[in-house]
Formats: C-alpha cells, sequence, structure tokens
C-alpha cells in the first residue's frame, strides 16, 4: 500500500540538482519530507463542515469538557504519540541540533505508521535543558496519547523519562533504551532456547554504559540473566571505581556478580555472551577468549564491534545492527506494537512487565524455524507488530495499567 | 477526494452506543479523531528503510547540520503548521481546557489540508500562562514552518502572538484576530465597490472588543476605513473611558474619530457599517437608525446580533456567520491561503500588507458576480485558496520577507 504512495510535495528531480551535493537517492527521496497529514473525514460540503467543524464539534467539546476521558474517544489523541527529541544524540552523529535531527524524527514516525499503525508527530526541541524539555513535554502532553523519547544523550535521557512519567499518565518511552533492550531479550532467548540453556547460567558483557547499555543491562537481569558486566571507555563498571556518574554507580550496584575489574577484553574472557552498543571495536583474540558456544550481538551500525566473519568463527549466534547480515536487531521489531499495544487499552505506562511480554511475543514469532541464522524475526515480517501489540495489551490489562 | 477517505478507527456504529448521550450525528463522525499521519515515502523493503531511515538519513542529517536552511527542503518543516491553543476561548463555549478543545483544533488542522494543501498538527496546551505558553511555543518551533494561534482570551493572545513573532523567524498568526480581519475586509471592500463608494467615506461599528474585533478595527483602517467606533459591554470605547484595559487604550487612540460616547446604539446612529463579532443582539431600532444603504455583517455563531430577515430591511448588503445564508464571513476563506502562500516562499512573517492582499485577492474571486447577496465567495469556491495563495507569496516576495 504504501508503494502507492506519491510524496506530492516531490517533484521528479533527483532532489540535487543545482546544489552542490553529490547525487544521492537519500536526498532525493527526502525533499519536501517524508509524511503528511491526511483528513479520516470528509469535507465535501457545507453539512460535512458543520459537522466536522462548527457548530456540528461544539458538542463533543461540550461533552469532554464534562468527561475528559472522552478526549481518547472522540480525538486522535487515542492514536497519536509525540516523538520528541532535543536532537543531543543523533544516531552515530551526536549534538547535531533539532533542525537537522528532523529527518531521523520523521522517519521514526512513519515507521511507527508502516508498522504499528500508530499516529507520531516529530517534535524536535530548541532547548537542551533538562527542567525544560521535561515542562515543554507535559504542557503538549493533552494532545497526545503517548511519548517517545528519540536520540536524547545519556545521562539526561533517564531523568528526563523518569520526570516526565512521573508527571503523566500517558506513556513516556524512551526507545534508543527500552526499545534496544525488548529487541535484544528476545534474540537472546531465542539463542537461549537454540542451545538448550537457560537465560540464568549465562554471563554477559555489554559495551557501551549509554542509553542502550544500561537499558539493556538492567533489562536482562530482569529478564532472569545470570550475570552481566557493563564496560565503558574506561573499563568495567565496578564498585571500585571513583570515576562513575549516579547512574553508573547504581549499574555497578546491580551488575557485575562476578567483581571483575579492568578492561572490555578482561570482561570477555570465559563470558557467554557479548553485547555490543558501543561502536567501539572488540579484538579478535577477545572473541576467541569467551566461553565455547557464545553469542555475540554487535549491534553498532553502520560498523558492527565485531565483524560478522570474524564472531562466526567462534560464537553459536551471531547479531549485528545491519539488515545484510542475518539476525539484525533493529528496534522497529518493537516500538509500533509496543505503542500501539499500550494505546489500544489506553495504558498509563509502558511497565517492565509489558516490555517482557513485547520481547516474547516477538521472539515466539520465530517458532520452529529457529536457527543461528534465525533467531529474531525480520522487520518487515507482518506477524511481528500484531503480535507484540497484543501481548503488549494483554500484559498491560493484566498489570492494571490499562484503562480500557 | 476526502469522500475516499474512510476513518480506519471507526467501526460501523453510530458513535455512541452503549454511552448517555442522545444519538448525534457529530459524535459518529467524531469516533477515534478526524485526521491521520501518513507517509509519502514508500517503506516496502529494506532497501527503503535504508534510505528512509538508517544509515541514508544520516546525510541528510549532516546536511542541515551544515546549512540549516537546508530543513526546509528535506524535511516537511516547510508544509507544516502548529495549531496552537490554551482551550481558555473555544467558540462560544470559553474556557474549556485543553482536552475539550482538541475537536476544534483538529477541525482546524484538517481545514488546513482541505482547503490549502497545508498539513497542520493540533497542539492544545497544558498551560494558560502567557509566558510559559511563549516559551513553550518557541521550543517547539524548529519542527514546523508556522504557528497557528487559535482560541487564546484575549487579551492575552494579543500578548503571546506579538512576543511569539519577535522570537521566531517563521509566520506567527492569531487566526481568530487577522483571518476574520481579512475576511472581513474581502467583503466590506465588495460591499464598497457594490454601492459606488469608497471605504474613505464610511463610519463603522464594530461590536466586541475582543480578539477579532480589535484585529478587524484595526485592520480596516490600515485598509483605508474612514472611522470606526468598537464597543464592549460598557459602551463605546473612547478615551475618556478609566475602565480601558491596555489593549483598549490603544484602540481609543485609533478609533473613534468622531468622538462618540454611549451605547452601542448611540454609535449606530447614522453608522454605515456595522460588523458584529460580540455574540449580543443589536434591537431593530438601532438597525433602522444606520445611514442609508448601510452593511450589516452579524457574524456571531451560532445567532447572529441581528437576524438576517430583519437587516435586510434596512440595509443594502448583510452578511453572516452562518452557511445557510448568503454571504458567509468564513474564515476557512483566509487562513489556509494565507499560510499556504506565507511557506510557498518561507516567509519569516505574516504582514500587513500580506493580509490586504490576501482579502484583495478574496473579494477579487467575486469578480463580475458581485451583487448584495454574493460579496464574498463561497468556502467551497475552488478559485479561492489558490487566488489567496498567489497573492500572499507575491506580497512576501515585494515586502523582503521571503526567503525564496
Amino acid at each position: 500500500m504504501a508503494a502507492e504512495i506519491v510524496n506530492p510535495r516531490s517533484d521528479s528531480s533527483t532532489g540535487n540538482e543545482g546544489t552542490d551535493e553529490p547525487f544521492d537517492p537519500a536526498f532525493a527521496l527526502h525533499r519536501g519530507g517524508k509524511m503528511a497529514v491526511q483528513a479520516t473525514v470528509p469535507i465535501r460540503d457545507k453539512d460535512d463542515l458543520s459537522l466536522a467543524y462548527t457548530p456540528g464539534v461544539a458538542k463533543v467539546c461540550s461533552a469532554i469538557a464534562e468527561d475528559p476521558e472522552l478526549v481518547h474517544d472522540y480525538t486522535w489523541k487515542s492514536s497519536v504519540v509525540a516523538v520528541v527529541t532535543d536532537g543531543t544524540a543523533v544516531l552515530g552523529l551526536g549534538d547535531i541540533g533539532p533542525e537537522a535531527s528532523l529527518p531521523v524524527m520523521e522517519g521514526k514516525a512513519i515507521l511507527f505508521k508502516q508498522f504499528g499503525g500508530v499516529d507520531a508527530v516529530p517534535i524536535a526541541l530548541a532547548t537542551t535543558d533538562v527542567d525544560e524539555i521535561v515542562d515543554t513535554v507535559v504542557r503538549l502532553a493533552p494532545s497526545f496519547g503517548g511519548v517517545n523519547l528519540e536520540d536524547i544523550s545519556a545521562p539526561r535521557c533517564f531523568e528526563i523519562e523518569r520526570r516526565l512519567q512521573e508527571r503523566l499518565d500517558i506513556p513516556v518511552f524512551h526507545d534508543d533504551q527500552h526499545g534496544t533492550a525488548v529487541v535484544t531479550l528476545a534474540a537472546l532467548k531465542n539463542a537461549v532456547r537454540l542451545s538448550g540453556r537457560t537465560l540464568g547460567e549465562l554471563r554477559a558483557v555489554i559495551s557501551g554504559a549509554g542509553a542502550a547499555g544500561v537499558a539493556i543491562a538492567k533489562f536482562l537481569l530482569e529478564a532472569g540473566l545470570g550475570d552481566v558486566a557493563v564496560t565503558d571507555r574506561k573499563g568495567i563498571v565496578s564498585r571500585d571505581r571513583e570515576d562513575l556518574t549516579a547512574v553508573k554507580r547504581e549499574l555497578a550496584e546491580i551488575t557485575n556478580k562476578a567483581g571483575l575489574s579492568g578492561s572490555l577484553e578482561d570482561a570477555l574472557a570465559g563470558a557467554d555472551v557479548y553485547i555490543g552498543v558501543s561502536g567501539g571495536t572488540v579484538p579478535e583474540p577477545a572473541v576467541a577468549s569467551m566461553a565455547p558456544g557464545s553469542f555475540v550481538f554487535a549491534m553498532a551500525n553502520p560498523n558492527p564491534e565485531v565483524h560478522p566473519d570474524v564472531a562466526h568463527k567462534y560464537a553459536a549466534v551471531v547479531a549485528t545492527g545491519r539488515s545484510d547480515f542475518p539476525n539484525q536487531i533493529n528496534n522497529v521489531l518493537a516500538f509500533p506494537g509496543i505503542f500501539a499495544g499500550a494505546l489500544q487499552v489506553r495504558a498509563s505506562r509502558i511497565t517492565e512487565t509489558m516490555k517482557i511480554a513485547a520481547a516474547e511475543a516477538l521472539a515466539a514469532v520465530v517458532g520452529d524455524d529457529l536457527s543461528a541464522e534465525y533467531v529474531i524475526p525480520s522487520p518487515f515480517d507482518e506477524r511481528v507488530a500484531p503480535a507484540v501489540t497484543a501481548a503488549v495489551a494483554a500484559a498491560a490489562r493484566a498489570e492494571g495499567v490499562a484503562r480500557r
């Protein structure tokens, strides 16, 4: 269906004549943006107008004024998510500002629509102040059914998400953290199933203590992982380090039960799982030092921390963030269905239980086709979003955070 | 085309089974909201995904980071307007809050799309504090090509608009003020043409000194109207009154050259034009006391200040805000084309000259078909938006506020 949609604002040019840009199909595709608004009701004549706008709309407004919960029934609130960024941690590009982040936010918005049927609106903010971001999003919230935080740098992203969720009764979800964690857990669950092992007997190493690394560590532990060590540029995050931020101190309390110290290489010796969300590189001898039958998820894009060809020499299961290798860990497998499920039942938040339900549903799509080359479905597998949506909605109801 | 669009979130019910609401087609129509987002580029496979999202999108982000003006070329910024309210002056319902205002904002958004091809996003704010509203909209601005303020109570609306336009380089436009003023001027210009008179020889009376009344008074004077007296609940706004707000004091300086004092009835005696934006009523003897060949624009909705049947006994031209009488003064005649024109040339603001150009273009659509029953086109006249768009774009270029 999407194939039929043509951007009315695009012309037939490549999009970069008369400019200094080299020819690139990405520029042509982006000309005029990637999204639009459409009316879902007809406005053909004055009768239509008098129902959709004045005077007919006044009755609907009055009904909502009397019973605010009706806003979910009679506006698009319950189907629309704000995709909010401050442009400080955009892809691997870093702090490029709100305008330059917009193509990513638009991309995210259309993935919400394409994969989850969720309407989404890019909101790139002209502030990087935590208080201002929180206040601004709180003021926007009446218009939206949920907030997806995107590409906000750590550790600010943790505080922003926490404070927003405390103040709002709609889901607030930092996809760079939780979406990544959900898809990682799904792949890990299938790798475990394939190998006949259990999560509890595994020791993992995560390189990267930013938004994704912290969230993955916490989430895998909640899901039953035996142990995990997280490394940053200075080595293993451990209680004996005195240079840790508040977030990393908290991380040191719950991770690294083995009491390791030293470098990433020290952590990898004998480890069962490697999860790379750092953008760095792991030397081949360090991969070779892992326990037999290991799992290597090298998720940096476009350059995995370990090239899959190298990883395959030692690991039983290899995953990356790239679409041109098997087992792509891609957030689009999670966030559309997670929000679709949460919005469907008007959940007030997205809980750990809902995220675990999403990971289990995602893992279950693989079913009997499970193999070392297939521990996670393709982003284009049409079974994914409905399965995640249903699981998240059911979990929200079971946990009592659903409003219907 | 809009007739083909079906709201995917609507079911086939009337929209109010199992509720206490009486059957009303407005509720059925509003179920699930009136708008959606759509992708304008295909996402069929991983190649599409890698162009519209990572890694392809990174090149576009980097280009914008280097040259921020490119955000207009490669995102939907230059086609999308924020429809911003605080819910304090919604229709005739007053301060009903942000949630209850959303159906109106969605209605406005789809009118932008339907009539002007402009994408628009409802933003109903959970604050009524002027400073907070201004700060919030400034922070949102990177994502939008323009800001349409809507249903914000006077006199706060004046300050909010002024401060936002000072801080932003995109158009800020309070439609309740300027849209109404533009359409009123267009109708008045045609009434003047029909009667063989000039604007300069007319004395007008406006009942209502809120957002619309103040804006119409100022705008008609700028366009060459001879004189205008504005009345509020306490009578004619004049320099000798000591109960005036700052806005009304300013109004008293530029209006009422005739030096009238007293009631609305006092002002109407011998007046050439009556413009009602008050929601009150005008007694028939007061209408009868106007000068011969008068123009009566009784724009309150749904109940005009003077019923058209009464007005026709005395006036040469009668207009209302209602679609079931001739000469409907409807903002939808102006705002879609005004924003479409401003966005087309990336205007930094919407100037008086641009608004006058819009009014002249709108008046000109009537052409040789001009009659007492036809001083303003129908909202469904397809010539309107293109004419207004072209005139506004040309005026912006001529005035030097266009960026292309």
